[in-house]
Order: C-alpha cells, then sequence, then structure tokens
C-alpha cells in the first residue's frame, strides 16, 4: 500500500508548493534547485499535512512519518558523508518551523542538533577549534531547554550573567572553553530540575522532540493569537525544516548576514542588508553586536561579496521581486539560507515597480501584482514627520490615515466656529452622529473614544478624507465639562491634540507635518492600472469640493452622491426641521421650495466637476428624526424650561418633542427611510428630482453639453416601490423637459436581502442596480453597524467566528452570495443592466477582487480610495481575466 | 385569423372558468349546465380578459368584442323569440357586473334593459299589465341615470318623495301608471340637467353604455378600496353578465326571494331565506318591504316551493357546500338567478361539516376544505353577548380576538395591583413595550391607541390569548394625567371600558359576556385534521399555565419557550437588574445565582405539563437594555433629582444611566442579542442551560421519565457561533449528567438571511432548525416591525405595493424564498434535520399551507391559534398531499 508522502527532499520541492512545505520549505527548495549543487545546505521538509495529521490524531505521528524521516536523514548523512551524533565528525542539523504564511510567536530554531557530550569533542577535534564546538554545544541545550522543553529564556540568561560575572567578563566572546562547558552543565541542571528530564544525548530523540515541538507550537497561545490577528485559519498547520548545519562561528573568514536584492526601505536598486563576522545568524539579528553594512563585505570578503551580488541579483530575478534573504559563510564559503519577497513602505513598492518595468525586469502586469494596494491610500494625506519622535499619550484604531491636530473641540458648532475664524482644530466626541458631519468637515481630524474602523466617524471621514482615530478608549471624553481625561492627564477644550489615523497614536505634542505627493511613480503605476483593469471606478461624493477631488484622483465619476449630506449643511439644517415640522401642506410646500434652489446649486456644481463623467444621484435616505434634535436633549430642556431654568418656551417645547418622539423609531435603519420616504412624502422627492433635472438643464445651457445624470432610489424591497417612485420622477422630470432613458438614467439601490432575491422583478423597472453592501451587510446579516463594530467584531475575532468585520470586506458566503444572485438574476432579465457598488467594501482591495469577479461594472469608493480601487481593480483582472457578466 | 373569445353563453362556462367568466357568470353557467334547459333565464357573459383589454387599451373595445356582443345577443333573441327593444314584445335583460371575487363597490346591476318610450307600450300591451311595464321602465331609467351615468341616488329619491307627497300617497306600489309616467319624464329632466345627454331611446346604446360603465366601475374608487382592504389584485377585471328578464313583479302569482340550502346562521340542515310577493329582487334586499320567511312560500306557492328546496338540495350536492341563491318566481314558474357559497359564522360552519359527513353529502377531508379556518380562533374566547347591544364610543383593529371588560388602567403596576385585589382591569397604553407584559397577564384586556395588527401589544396579547384591540387612534391616551379624550368624552382611571377583540369595537357600557365553548362538533374537526394533517403543530409557551392551554388545545409539544419572558416576570426583574448593572464577577455569579432556583422552576413546570412531548427551550434572546429603564426617563430623574425635585440619590442615577446608555443601542433589533449576548456572557447561558439541564433531571426523578428536552440557539449567522454555544451547553449538560443526542437536542432558530444562505455549514452543528420568522421578515425585508407595522403597511396596501402585512402573512417570493432555500441546504447536508417554524406565521393558515409544501416537520404558534393551526395544516395536506421534504 503506498503511503502519503510527508517527507520532501529540499531537491525535490518548488515554490508552487507553498501549502505543502510551507513558505520557508518552498522557497529553500526553490532556492536549491536555481542555485545549483553546494549553495543551499541539503536537509528536507516535513509537510503541514504531516502536522495536521499529527494535530488531528491528538499528538501521534501518522503512518509512514516515522520512517520518511529515517530515510531522508540517512539521505542527508550519505550525501554529507557524516552521521548524525557521530563521535569522530558529527553532522549537525537546524530543525526550524514554517508555515504557510511567516507566523511569528512559533517555535523559531533549534541549531546545532546532533551534538551531544561524546560528539562535541568529536567536533572540536575534525574542526581544531574547541571553543567553537563548546559554544555550538552551549546554544544547542540552552535554545533545546529553551525552545522545546519551554524553561523559562530568563533562567538560562541569568546562567549566562552568572557565570561571566564569577570570571569578570562581560561580553559572550570573551567566554572560555572551560566557562562554555559549565555553562552546560548549568544549563543541563536547569533543565531537569524544571522539567525532570535529563538533555537527551541521543540526537535522534532530540531530533523527534524538535520535530513534535515544532508541530505543537502552532497551538500555542502566542501562534494562536498571532493567526486570530492575521486571519491564518487554523487549520493550515506548520511544516518543519531539518538542514544541515553551516557555521559563520568558525572564524574571521566566517560569517553571517542578511541581504536585500533593493534597499527595502526607498526601493533604490542597490542591494542592502548587514552582516557579522565570525557569528552565526541569530547573532545579526538579536542586535547583541552591532553589525556592518553588507557594503562593507566587498571590502572584506570581495570573492563571497560577488558571489552574494549575483545570487541577488538572480533571485530578485527569477521571483520578479524584491529579495530578503539570510546568508552564512563558512571558511570563505557563501551558503544561502533563505530567501523570501521583502516587506516595504508603500513608496518603496511603488520605486521598485517603475524600476522593474523600466529594467526589463517585470511587464507592467507583473509590476502591478507586486503592490499592497491598500497601502497606497496613506500617500495621498499629510502625515507626521516620520524623523520627528513626539510622545504619544494613548492608541486609538487607525480609521483614516493621515495626521491630523490643531485644538480640542467637543461639537460641531465648535469646530465650525473655530474654522471660520481661521483656527485648526480637532473633533473629539465619544461618537459622532449625523448631526456632527458638519463639524468634520470644518476640523482637520476626529478623534472618538468609542466605536470601530466601520464606526459612523470612520465612514464620514473616510468619505471626507479627514485623518481620524477612534476607539481610543483610554480616553474618558467628557463633552458636558469640556475635558479629556487620560491616565491622569487632564486635557481641556483648546489645549493642543495630534492624531495619526495611519497608526492610532495620539499626540499633545505639536509634530511637523509632511505634505502628501502624487509621486511620478504612483502616476505612472495608476496608468497601468487603467489600460488592465476592467471595473469602472467611480468616487461618492456629496459637495463639488469632494467631486473636484475624485476627479484629480482620476474616478471616472460620480456612483453615490448623498443628498442628504446636502441638507446636513448648517444653513440647511433649520430649513430641513421647518418642512419636516411644518403644520399644513402650505408650510411644508414653502420650507421645500427654499430648500430647492439650495440643492440645485449643489448639483450644478457636480455636473460642471464632471462634465462628460456619469453622476449618480441617491434621493434622499435617512428618516427624517436624523434631521431633528434628539428626544432625550429635548425631554431635558423642557424638564429645564418647565423649572424655570430655561428661556425656551415650554409649549413650543412640548409640540417640538411630541413630533420629534412620533417620528422617532426604535430600529431606525429598518424603519422609514428610503424610498419609503418618498413614497410616504411625495412632495420631497419631488423636489429633489426638480433640483436635479433643472441643474442638469441650467448646466447644459451654460456648457453646451448635458450632464450625464442617472437618479437612483434607495432601500426598495418590492418592484412596485420602484415602479411608483420612477412614475415619480418621470413626471416631475418630464414637466421640466427631461425625458428618461434619453436625457437620463434612473437606477436602484441593491440592499436589502429581498431585493437581491427577487431582482429579475426589480430590473424590470431599472436601467441600473448599485449595490449598497454596507446596508445589505446590515441586514443580511442582522448587524447594525453601530452597535456591532465595538461591541461584537473584537470578540467574535478572538474566538474565531470572524477573521475581520464585515463592514471592511464584504463576507462572501452570505452577502457575497446576495451580490452575485442579484446581479444574476438582473441581467437575466435585462441583459444590459449597469451593475455597480458604493458601499464602503468599493475601497477594500479584497472585496474589490470579489466584485471583479462577480461581472460588476464599476465600483464607487470615497476619493480618497479612487487610486487604490484603480490598482485593486487592475490586480484583480490580471489575477483573474475572465468574468461571467454581460 | 381566429379572435380572442370574449363572449360566453351561459351554456357553455361553467365553475370553474370563474378566473374568466366572473364568480356569478361562472355559477350561472354552472347552474345553467346541471339543472337542465328553463331554470335558469338565458344570456351570456363577457369575460374578464375583455375588461382587462379595454383597461388596457384606454377604454376602448379590443377587437372582435362588439361583434360577439352582437352575435350573442343575436342567439339570445333567437332563442327567446323576441327582439331587444321591439315595439310590441320586446326582450328585456338585465347587466350586472362580477369579478372572480364578490366584490361591494362596484356597478351592480342594471334591470330591465330594453324598455324605451315606445317599447314600453308593447310591454304594458303584451303582459296586458301596464302599471308593471311603466314600474318596470322607471326602474330601468333610474338605474340608468344613477348606476351607469352618475346622477346622484338622492336626487333621484327626492323626485319619487316630490310625486308621492303630491299624490298624498306613502308607498312606491300607490302610484299609478300616470305617476310612473310623470316620474320617467323628471328622470329623464334629471338626467339631461346632470349629464347633458338624454335617455338613449337606442337599447343597443343602452346595452353599450351599462357594459362600459361596469368595466369602469372596476375602477371607481370604492371598488378600488375594498379590492386594498380585501387583497384583490387590480389587474384581475370584472366580468359582464347580461341576462335575460324574468318577472317577480308580474303580479300575485310572482314573486322573488333569497334562498340558503341550510340555516345560514345556524348550520341547521333546514333551508331558509326570505322573499316578498309580486316584487323584483332588489325589493327584496333593499328591506324597503317587510320580507315573508321563506317556510311560508310553501303555503302561498307550494309547487314553487317544492321545486326550490329540490333544486337547493341539488345545488348543495353538486357544490358540496351551503348555497346562497337568488330566484325569481313569474307567474308560478320559478327561475333561479343566482348561487354561491354562503358565507356563515364559525360555529355553524362546523355544524355544516360535521352534519354534511353525517349525511355522506362530504368526505372528512371535503368537509375541512369548507372550514375558514382563521375563523375558528374566535370560538375559543368569552365575547359580548351578541343579543345584547351597547353603544361603540371608537374603533380600533381587532388584534387578539374576544372581550375584555374592567377598570381603565394605565400601567403594568397598577393592573398587577388591581388584579391582586381581585379587580378586573383593562390596561390602555399608546403603545406597549417589554415592560408592559407583566401587565397583560393582569388585565383582561389591552388596547392601544397606537400600532397595527403586529405591534408588540397585539403580538404578545395573541400570544396569551388575551383579547386586545389596537390602533384606536381616535383615543387620546394620556397616560401622566390618567385619562382618555375620546370624541369630547373624557374616561378616567378606574372607569368601566369593554374592548372587542374580534370587531375592534369600544364601550364603556357594561355588556355581559358569553363563554367560550369547545363544542362537539369543534373536537370532531379537529380529530379530522389530526388524521389528514402532515405538519406537525406545537405551542409558544412560556409558563406552565400557557403549556396547559397548549396541551388542552392539542399542541404536540412546545416549539418555543422564550426564557425572557420568565425574567419580565415581576419577582425577577430586579435581579435581572442586580446582574447585569453587577460591577465585579462575582456580584454577577450571585445575581444569577439567585435567578437559577426561580428558572428552573419554570422549567420544571414545563416539562411536567408537556410530559412525553418535546419541549423546545430557547436561551436568552433580547438586548440586556430590555430589562432596565430607558434613557429617557432615566435622564429626568436625574434633572429632577439635580434640582432637589427627587429623593433619588444623583450620583446612583447618574450611575445607572450611565451603564443603560453604554448598553443602549440605536437598532436593537440588529444588536446585541440572540447569541451574540450568550458568547459575550457565557455565565448567563450557562445558568439557563444549568436549570434546564437541573429541572430535567428533577423531573426526571418524581416521574420516572426523561422529558424530551431541545434547547434552541438564537440568532445564528455563523457555522463557529453556534459551535461556540454547542461546546458551551454540551460542557454545562455534561457536568449535571446529561449527553447531548442522548438525553437532548441542541438546534437553531434560523432567523437572519445568512444563516438561510448558509444553512449547510450551520446543519453541521445543528439537531433541529426554528424558522423565526419574525425576525427573518424584518431583516430579510429591512421592516422594523414597531416602527413599519403603523407607519407604512397602511400606505403600502393602498398604492398596491402590498397586499397585506407581511408579518400577518408569510411574503413568500422574499422570506419564503429564504425558508425553502435554507430548509433545503440543511436536509442536503442533514437528511434527519429537523424544522419547524415558531414566528407568528406559523398560527396563519395561508402561511401554513405554505410550510406544509415547504417540507416543514411543524409549526408552533401561540396556544389559542393551536386549533386554528390543526386545521389549516390539514387542510393544506388535502390541497397538496405532497411535499419535497425527507
Amino acid at each position: 500500500m503506498s503511503q502519503r508522502k510527508y517527507v520532501y527532499d529540499f531537491a525535490e520541492g518548488s515554490r508552487e508548493m507553498r501549502d505543502l512545505l510551507g513558505g520557508k520549505g518552498a522557497n529553500v527548495a526553490e532556492m536549491t534547485r536555481i542555485l545549483g549543487p553546494g549553495r543551499v545546505p541539503a536537509g528536507f521538509t516535513i509537510t503541514t499535512e504531516a502536522c495536521v495529521a499529527y494535530m488531528g490524531a491528538e499528538r501521534v505521528y501518522p503512518g509512514g512519518l516515522q520512517r520518511q524521516i529515517d530515510a531522508a536523514l540517512h539521505r542527508l548523512e550519505t550525501a554529507a558523508g557524516r552521521q548524525l551524533g557521530d563521535a569522530d565528525d558529527p553532522l549537525l542539523v537546524s530543525v526550524r518551523s514554517g508555515a504557510r504564511a511567516s507566523m511569528p510567536g512559533m517555535m523559531d530554531t533549534v541549531l546545532n542538533l546532533g551534538l551531544t557530550d561524546q560528539s562535541v569533542s568529536g567536533l572540536a577535534q575534525a574542526t581544531g577549534n574547541p571553543r567553537f564546538a563548546w559554544d555550538s554545544y552551549r546554544r544547542l541545550v540552552q535554545m533545546f531547554a529553551n525552545v522545546v522543553r519551554g524553561v523559562p529564556g530568563e533562567s538560562l540568561e541569568r546562567a549566562i550573567e552568572a557565570v561571566k560575572s564569577a570570571r569578570g567578563v562581560r561580553l559572550d566572546t570573551e567566554l572560555t572553553v572551560e566557562d562554555l562547558q559549565e555553562l552546560v552543565e548549568r544549563f543541563k541542571t536547569l533543565l531537569h530540575e524544571s522539567t525532570g528530564e535529563a538533555f537527551p544525548q541521543d540526537p535522534r530523540k532530540q531530533l523527534d522532540e524538535s520535530v513534535r515541538a515544532v508541530f505543537d507550537s502552532w497551538r500555542g497561545e502566542r501562534a494562536t493569537q498571532y493567526r486570530r490577528i492575521n486571519k491564518i485559519p487554523d487549520d493550515w498547520g506548520t511544516a518543519v525544516n531539518v538542514q544541515q548545519m553551516v557555521f559563520g562561528n568558525e572564524g574571521d573568514t566566517s560569517g553571517s548576514g542578511v541581504a536585500f536584492s533593493r534597499d527595502e526601505m526607498t526601493g533604490a536598486p542597490e542591494p542592502s542588508g548587514d552582516f557579522l563576522i565570525n557569528a552565526q545568524g541569530e547573532d545579526v539579528v538579536s542586535g547583541v553586536r552591532n553589525t556592518q553594512d553588507l557594503a562593507d563585505l566587498a571590502r572584506v570578503m570581495p570573492a563571497a561579496h560577488a558571489e552574494l551580488m549575483e545570487i541577488l541579483r538572480k533571485l530578485e530575478g527569477h521571483y520578479g521581486d524584491i529579495q530578503d534573504t539570510e546568508f552564512t559563510i563558512e571558511d570563505g564559503r557563501l551558503f544561502m539560507l533563505q530567501t523570501r519577497v521583502a516587506k516595504r513602505p508603500a513608496q518603496a513598492g511603488l520605486r521598485f515597480a517603475c524600476d522593474a518595468v523600466d529594467e526589463g525586469l517585470l511587464s507592467e502586469a507583473q509590476a502591478l501584482t507586486t503592490l499592497d494596494a491598500a497601502k497606497l491610500e496613506a500617500l495621498l494625506h499629510p502625515t507626521f514627520d516620520p524623523a520627528v519622535e513626539y510622545e504619544v499619550i494613548a492608541h486609538g484604531v487607525g480609521a483614516s490615515p493621515g495626521a491630523g491636530q490643531g485644538e480640542v473641540v467637543f461639537t460641531a458648532v465648535s469646530a465650525v466656529l473655530a474654522k471660520e475664524e481661521g483656527r485648526e482644530v480637532v473633533l473629539v466626541r465619544p461618537f459622532t452622529e449625523a448631526d456632527d458631519v458638519a463639524g468634520f468637515h470644518a476640523a482637520t481630524g476626529i478623534l472618538t473614544s468609542e466605536g470601530g474602523k466601520a464606526s459612523h466617524a470612520a465612514l464620514v471621514a473616510r468619505g471626507m478624507g479627514r485623518p481620524c482615530v477612534v476607539g481610543a478608549s483610554e480616553l474618558d471624553v467628557d463633552v458636558a465639562n469640556g475635558v479629556i481625561h487620560v491616565d491622569g492627564l487632564v486635557i481641556h477644550e483648546g489645549d493642543h491634540i495630534g492624531i495619526d489615523g495611519t497608526t492610532g497614536a495620539i499626540t499633545t505634542d505639536k509634530v511637523p507635518l509632511v505634505p502628501p505627493v502624487m509621486t511620478d511613480d504612483f502616476r505612472r503605476v495608476l496608468g497601468w492600472a487603467d489600460k488592465l483593469r476592467r471595473l469602472g471606478v467611480r468616487a461618492n461624493a456629496d459637495t463639488p469640493e469632494d467631486a473636484r477631488q475624485a476627479h484629480e484622483y482620476g474616478a471616472q465619476g460620480i456612483g453615490l452622491c448623498r443628498t442628504e449630506h446636502m441638507f446636513m449643511a448648517s444653513d440647511r439644517v433649520p430649513k430641513m426641521r421647518e418642512m419636516i415640522l411644518a403644520n399644513t401642506p402650505e408650510l411644508r410646500a414653502s420650507a421645500l421650495e427654499a430648500l430647492l434652489p439650495l440643492q440645485q446649486g449643489d448639483f450644478e456644481g457636480l455636473f460642471e466637476e464632471m462634465a462628460g463623467l456619469p453622476v449618480t444621484i441617491r434621493l434622499l435616505d435617512p428618516p427624517l428624526h436624523e434631521f431633528l434634535p434628539s428626544p432625550v436633549e429635548l425631554t431635558v430642556e423642557l424638564e429645564r424650561a418647565r423649572n424655570g431654568n430655561s428661556d425656551q418656551d415650554v409649549a413650543h417645547l412640548e409640540k417640538l418633542l411630541e413630533r420629534v418622539t412620533s417620528l422617532g423609531e426604535v430600529n431606525p435603519m429598518l424603519g422609514t427611510r428610503g424610498c419609503r420616504l418618498g413614497i410616504l412624502y411625495p412632495d420631497i422627492y419631488e423636489m429633489q428630482v426638480r433640483a436635479i433635472t433643472r441643474a442638469a438643464i441650467a448646466v447644459r445651457e451654460r456648457t453646451g453639453s448635458m450632464p450625464k445624470l442617472e437618479i437612483m432610489i434607495p432601500l426598495v424591497d418590492y418592484e412596485r416601490e420602484l415602479e411608483v417612485v420612477r412614475e415619480l420622477i418621470e413626471r416631475v422630470a418630464e414637466a421640466e423637459g427631461l425625458t428618461a432613458g434619453k436625457d437620463y438614467l434612473i437606477g436602484t439601490m441593491i440592499e436589502l436581502p429581498r431585493a437581491c432575491l427577487i431582482a429579475d422583478r426589480i430590473a424590470e423597472h431599472a436601467d441600473f442596480f448599485s449595490f449598497g453592501t454596507n446596508d445589505l451587510t446590515q441586514t443580511g446579516l442582522g448587524f447594525s453597524r453601530d452597535d456591532i463594530e465595538g461591541s461584537i467584531v473584537g470578540p467574535y475575532i478572538d474566538l474565531g467566528i470572524l477573521d475581520r468585520s464585515p463592514f471592511e470586506t464584504i463576507d462572501v458566503p452570505g452577502i457575497g452570495q446576495l451580490v452575485m444572485m442579484a446581479g444574476w438574476l438582473g441581467r437575466k432579465h435585462h441583459p444590459k443592466l449597469g451593475l455597480g457598488i458604493c458601499g464602503e467594501h468599493g475601497g477594500d482591495p479584497e472585496s474589490i477582487a470579489f466584485f471583479h469577479s462577480s461581472g460588476l461594472d464599476y465600483v464607487s469608493c470615497s476619493p480618497y480610495r479612487v487610486p487604490v480601487a484603480r490598482v485593486a481593480a487592475a490586480q484583480a483582472a490580471v489575477a483573474s481575466p475572465v468574468h461571467w457578466g454581460g
């Protein structure tokens, strides 16, 4: 019976086998193959499948594994011409974990495995270097005790300190052979005291225990925590790499180092890195000794340096990306131990992409795929000068990138007033609501003590490109008394505060800002993206300023103009309230009449800004009570007025409270909003349609060309709702001289599960669908964004129920299924139906990949995310060029 | 080219053609066929399709219609041997509307059509009865002016009064030929003055105008309104019936009447009805003359009576149901004009069903289908004595059947106190909330001025079987001042009030009550239902009392025990609040510890009551803030306390308010509730599981048999949520000695769209699904029950968007699709998965039919609806015996 293959020699693997061999194993195998014999120390990888089987069988090796390890070890011994544990000239190996994704927190490395009380002498003799042999043995016993057997690192370190202080020396390198021998004894004693077991003198037992320790560490607390945070599934398991040791600590013709194929901080095309003479790799990364710059290696060991440069070029060319490698020079001979794609800042990534194309290394499409699209947004906001250090008083969640600073204000009104006086302010609130939006415009940044990445504050700030930090729970924001308490510190209204919306840092220092730049590299990359992508990219923009910004960032139209934001402006809210509170149809009509020219002006601005590009305007969506004061505030005010503690008129307040209460809703998200509002109060929609059509006509007369107008109806459940509102729009527009289908289009938001389920019927009355995935997520999951983000998402991630907020990246099995279903049903009925998405997910790279493969026509996102979306859409097209759409 | 057939002679149709010929046309055709020639006056029907085409073509006859009417009329004239408008012996016809469903508010009837100034003399001569001829002509001109041309009925009636008073007579029958001739002239003048057109002297024009008037009346305001209320689609259209006139007003050997094949009020097996000698049918129904009892006909016209009895028996046998007929006797010869199934009270329906089986008329299955299941519920509540008249001061919506009366109270606390003192009370509120539930138990009825049939008050009252009237908007309920204002009347706390939860009537009279009876007929019908149905019927019950009631009504288990209702009881709320507000884990644990024995006691009661039957217990579902005072109340109290106007401690109130505010949610429906609560606060679920398992064990020890326990987890979105809570349940239950799968089952509510979409994955961890169609409707449609029922549903029905509330009958295209999908996916993965439904829809006959055909195993509804559900489930099984389920 043929058994499953659990062990692969390095020479058998390749980089495509990452899932099976782990990242480290796959890359070592790949390197072994391309660099040819003798350059990579030989070894083998025990697969992730072996780990999964081991965990599933309650820590028992799967059948055949032991035999396969034995065979692989035998091959390694034969090739090396040495035996593990040989008394005269032993083979030594390293054991390293290696999951699919890089994972700190797992058991890392056991070096020099194979040394015993006997073979250490053999090694000393064979190398003629007893200090090297005993230092290696000391390292093995220490690592084994610590990482395999769990003896606390500190107690082992204390033993070293004790010996050093007894000898009166300061550095590890000053320890003699005798000192090292004593240390080995002390470590063995500690190990025995701590675990009741001796250090194993059988090298096969050392190996077996180390392999098991790697497997077990997958389930360790820190690794589990790391997986939660980094969204790595629990069932991947880890591979184990067993590799012949080479020694950078054999003397002055030996050394170890790390080398990047290009400068990993700037992307500049020169290799960079660090090394140490006469050292093992762990000495380089531990930071105990001061490393030398890689350039110095050319002087010290010119031949090895030249070989390394050649190898770096070869690896980079092979992988098509900047490589981050580890090397060891053993007595002048260069060995490569590891290679992987280097992490880099966004700007360096852009530079590499451009250089790689210019050098002929990569095609434009290949170069694009080397970029991390989500990181690009940060390049479009001013940031704190990275060269300046500042004191962080607290950390929140970075919710909208860029840095903002100014005086603390606690209300939207204060923010607006300060702005008018030319002062810069940061709006600080426990959380924000619709009423606060005017303050967002006026502030340089928004800071809240509650909420998560999809809270109201985060969403609105991101939409406007305002830096924002949310959920800074250490802050006690006392709006009533105008102070913030944080860890004993008291910050008053008017005091200086600064926030970094990328890192979430909060400071009271005044930190210099660095302005944003759209570099030539960035522009060039966006040019490639536009050639490669199939998805259109539009912006969500409510004002001409937003539209201008969006246009500048390459938006191909406005996918969502939220007309309610126009009503929130301070000159509009009183008229809006007047309209809502009107007693008679006449008062109501006259309030609407007053709002009409204001709306018309806004629309004219949008149309002119987006000349020639589509502009999708959504009719009023939120419930009316969002425009009114809160019942709690009013109740308190009324109580005060009744007690003579307020100037306000009791009767007036009573009337107001009655109206506010009657409009109040238990679950406003599921209440009288969207087209329900337009159907119950048709005069509001009529006014809006009149303002939209008049604006379009005015712009046509002024510019000679008709705006590409799309009117969008929110929150449709029933095809008949769409029919009723469509009739209203066509009637009003026709009276102004515009005809549906010819002069403008009518579409609908698809943002309720029912609408997805009967999308074929809805498509009968729609020219286009725009998925509102925010509300679709709220209803499809029964998750109120405002209520859930702060309280549920965190614990759910910890418990492995969620891997991230469904408001950040679309929930593919649930909400994604609804989107696919609705697109399919809609297009089945109406093959030319336009399909877009205008929720927050429109700016999220992973969600964009899903929308690409779902056959949507475009995504629409906040202006600052437009460049991100262009790149992500191109990456999706490169990864998956086909789609099912029309 | 063959044209569509728009006209059918009566002899061509049958009852199956109701959609095409309308109810009246189909029944007349059926009757023509089965009663043989000469018994039904000949005629023809113009189809509903002709009406739909006419409406669609802006009031133009579809091609071929005119020609087909001409041909049918020609056939009718040939058969009758008379011509329409013939000067000597004219054919007269009636024109009647007839939609698929009976529809008051549409144009009803034009009689005697075909008379003109000329033919009236011919008729007088041919019959030798000038008075008859002129009375017929007078009727035609009057009806034509009124129903075809829209002359107000009052002005025509005033003309009759004027002539009568001029002649000094009182009765119509006292008018002479000359008087009638004068009336015809007066009517013609009124017609001309009112419409500018003369009465048409061309009978074909009379016919044409009448047909168009019938078509047009389909769109009339009253008919449209009626359709909205009765959920009749706008696009059905109406048929038109043209029938040869026969005359009950030819003298003393003639007459007209209505006859039922059995007593329509009691169901007793004797025919009943009324008739008038020398009268047309309209005289019988108008109530102008006092009718005679049908029994008298045996004496006056024994031959005709005998024929009628024979025909009634024949019709009833043919239709298999009580018939409601109209007949005319023309000079001793009996003609049948119409037949239809008779409406009847619930009790009469049961009697007929039983008698019909005993008589061999119907099988049990057939007899069951004659019942209106929804009406049966009313039989299980005390009602106002129907023999007593009382004054209705206002009308609301009858939301839970039965009558309740007692003193007015405005708060739950007052209700509870009054109950303790032995006083009967009606709880009157603007609307109700969770806090008020204790008052429901204590009150004999609940009355609210706001809300609809699915408001909180309605749902809870229905669940408990408490009579309830909601949405009585004429009432101004001023809780603060303890008064109700209604139309000038002031009702104080403590005054008497009575409500009829079936009709919605409200009275201040003391009306005697009639106790409910489960009659033998009812019991027998339920016995048949139980033999025929496939769906199980369980009850939603939260207390041993509810369970007892449910058991008595035949529930086969408890499908939903809402444990939160147990916490709402007045002795529990303080402990629940203590637990929620606890500062330390210790305080929290001790509060939970105190709640445990109380919950355990409740569960023991339930288990004992339902011995041998399954009991499904849902773990805590609502958000915690539902157990706390409202922030508005607290804010006011705090403001008062700060001003020294309250005894309460400011610091305590501040702390309380802070906690209440922090738990408050913008959209509690979508917030921290259901299993989310159990995952965030596992100690609550742990306490509940401990209480449940200990109760089960205690009952097993006491009774020797283990309760059939099913533990249900609410609001699952992700399979991992279920997994986490399942682990908790299994761990706690195992510690108490019970094993999942062996001693109890674990299932989940399916009440979120996402859960339906990934039901296959969820089924991996569930023994059963129970659909929570209330919440599934709220999330799938984005409809907050509390907010939408009162504000949106009404206008939406008026606009034809909805035909009824989706909370009353399940929305099949949307929510139904989700239920089917989830059932299918769940069973695909897990063929033995139990499937039930425990939303309000479980008691709605139409929804039950859907659940039957969706393959569910059972429905669960409030105890008082269990008999309804048993009958409805049987009716569904008879109508559609196959299903796709396992």
